[in-house]
């Protein structure tokens, strides 16, 4: 009768660990978890202050953007776009035209993280290039 | 007595080429005007037929994507975009990661026009080379 | 004397808002015409003012744009694609990450014509949103 | 006695490749190395197969991509950039209308990379949706 080969009998558990982060590649923190009540305190002050509402009913960060044109909103979306793919975080955004509304929430922790977070200012900076000429 | 204008008596020869210029091109048609009931029975029923629905509480049309991922579903939505801007009639879209919920109407007749069946078939077409592999 | 011609005499006026909304519309003259003498001493000028220099083996303008980041320059490429898309007027460039190398020439007029000026302007005002922070 | 499970027992191969396409990914391996002799044996022929040339006087592969027209082709640019800033490996690229002329090359190791062959693959797989209808 053969040894238990514990690596190889193990080694399903592993490969579904290594086949998830192959899947969400880009950026390894695998499992995102909640800002805590310290990180709320300092992050989101200062996000609400420029714009961004939390919402009601979940908890979840958002903001309407107006810009010029479907040009410029649709050349902010595509930066936009690419950081969160980059991130392997997207946003929930509706647009008509020149506006933009955007949403930012995290599935895994069913709520705000730091990616949220990170977004949401990246969405501030690129817009100020738009409406601040 | 005024010396001639060569320029002012020649232009409503040219005056009329602009305008054809002018009609020929993307952006003219400044009102579209709603379709009507021939145009309905014709155009709406193919479209019903593919996946669109027509929106209960207005006259628009309503479609939900889903493809592989956010790359493909950017992809679509950038062949999209760059359609409605050289038409000069954007949609009302919602997306997130993978799913695009997309919403013609037509803000000048307040209903469905041309354009939005249009942008419908387009959407259709690019779709159909990411979703039939 | 000639009777006054109201419409005759509003005419440069009217013809002047409606060449405005002729260039502001998508495809306008199909055949473009090159830049005569006259245009070329008044649009050249800035335009190699700001950065622009004519190519000297064939009648066409060049400009190097360096971004931050491909993130920046992605974003400012697809607001030019946009607008080349909607003029039915687009370039030829190279790019690597942050660098974009732009030409303009026209196809029809084997030269220089007012699209190639107009995209060129628009290339340098979107880069000077990103690039004048 | 148990009986042979040859899945387990390939696994540790398995592995290594799963292993190698992690480090592929985006965040993970700093400086991407040279294909080897045996790497290059294996992953070149059916790049060349498929429209990749080994350009001359350096260490990069390149191939044109004719599409329909304008639209198609930034669509395509559009998933490859997306793919390539997730990578964190970005192409030189030409574009006129509907014409690309890529080329993949690796900065860290002065040569071709595993990265290139994965991302001539992804443009390939994503150009055969546009080109084969």
């Amino acid at each position: 009768m053969l040894a238990p080969r514990p690596s190889l009998l193990l080694a399903p558990r592993v490969l579904g660990r290594w086949v998830k982060q192959l899947h969400g590649t880009a950026v390894v923190a695998k499992k995102m978890t909640a800002l805590d009540a310290g990180a709320r305190a300092t992050e989101l002050p200062p996000l609400t202050a420029a714009g961004w509402a939390v919402v009601s009913d979940r908890d979840a960060i958002k903001k309407n953007f107006n810009f010029a044109n479907f040009n410029e909103a649709w050349s902010w979306m595509t930066a936009v776009a690419l950081a969160a793919e980059k991130l392997d975080h997207h946003p929930e955004w509706f647009n008509v035209y020149n506006k933009v509304e955007v949403t930012w929430s995290t599935h895994d922790c069913n709520g705000l993280s730091l990616k949220d977070v990170k977004m949401a200012k990246f969405c501030d900076e690129v817009a100020a290039k738009y409406l601040k000429k």
